[in-house]
């Protein structure tokens, strides 16, 4: 079970690696039944990217899976057009990223957004890293 | 008009099949007026695809046909873009069947999501065999 | 964690008790983090129990008592008033029973609507206790 | 405008004096246009009051005032019925506090669930105290 301390690492590891980067982003950690445990936006961050930031980890929390790995399912041409559509609207593009433990079961997820998707991506891979 | 038993006999026959496939699914059966009947979360499968199996079942009651035929018709260069927007997002890829009785009237649907969307509509199509 | 076997047999245990109460019920089970497990929908049940049955057990996960303890909170004179209207709405009658294990943690809960609220909830407690 | 680092503190300082209650809650902090900042679940706090917390915090958020003083707007006999149906339900019970700066500006509001009201006022005032 994820918890408190972990979310909080996560999301300072995240944040460390914005500065690094230079942009400013929301990061969202969500337990492994995709409900809120932690939350950071930081100043500056767009505020249009708080919602994106907690779609993508909810994305990646239901489906145990990257949020653009979600997308390789319902992207045109692929098996599951829609699927996109499902769960209240699912955010399908990098930044959400499943947190696992060593045994390699689903703790949770966590998604970023405020930079572009490979920032965002990058950014959520030092979050988890973190965990 | 559906029965429970008639229902439970579509989900237990799925379950069946979904273990032979060796895959953990969630299974709904809806009425024809797209109200739910039951309904069984197998254990393992993941929690996005619960949201996704009601929508294939709503999609396939709704329309009288399966899940990805209502994709024929919104598909890219189909007559009826946007279609899978109507009733709150249609679900339009494999794994939502019609359930019928010996004269051809509808009875409801069942959905199925957890497997590939070929795995889901073989289990789909499975439970619906069972009514 | 709550199993698909124990929803089961809670739905099974809460059929036969409204069968000799001579009332038609929805009975829901949800796990400990208010995801549906598995529902069934008696013959003649009427359609607006289903949303009912659903809230129920989805007011007794999300806060581990019984749907009426939850009113106890928010009731006219109570602390609370007004918690009635969190999380999309709470159903605050009795008929949502919380599930635990054997040392007292959380499995997750059942919720039954159909027939009055007193038979609603002997038929919850009948449920509950199958698991 | 209030920073990440003041919401933070807020948090960090709710969850201490929650500790010292010997209670687990949901904090969360919203900026002046009632914009998630911050957000922490202490482990064990019950899930349904996540909603709770983020609406105690929107409330006070949007009115400036502590969430309890929005109900003697609308309480029976009040002049404001149904106000609390508005802006997509607010939480009327004490734990929403505004943030203000040294000048009297609003600057945010901080948002506490998870123990009795008044745990939460008296957490709520702590995370308050720390901005």
């Amino acid at each position: 079970m994820l918890s408190l301390s972990q979310a909080q690492a996560a999301i300072a590891a995240g944040q460390t690696r914005a500065a690094v980067l230079g942009v400013s982003v929301n990061i969202a950690v969500l337990d492994a039944a995709a409900h809120l445990k932690a939350f950071g936006r930081m100043d500056e961050a767009v505020l249009g990217s708080i919602d994106v930031a907690l779609g993508k980890a909810r994305t990646a929390a239901l489906f145990g899976i990257t949020s653009e790995a979600v997308w390789d399912y319902c992207k045109p041409g692929a098996p599951a057009p829609g699927l996109e559509r499902s769960n209240g609207g699912l955010m399908t593009f990098p930044g959400g990223v499943p947190l696992r433990d060593p045994e390699g079961r689903l703790l949770g997820a966590v998604g970023v957004s405020g930079g572009s998707p490979v920032q965002d991506a990058d950014i959520a891979q030092a979050a988890a890293a973190a965990v």
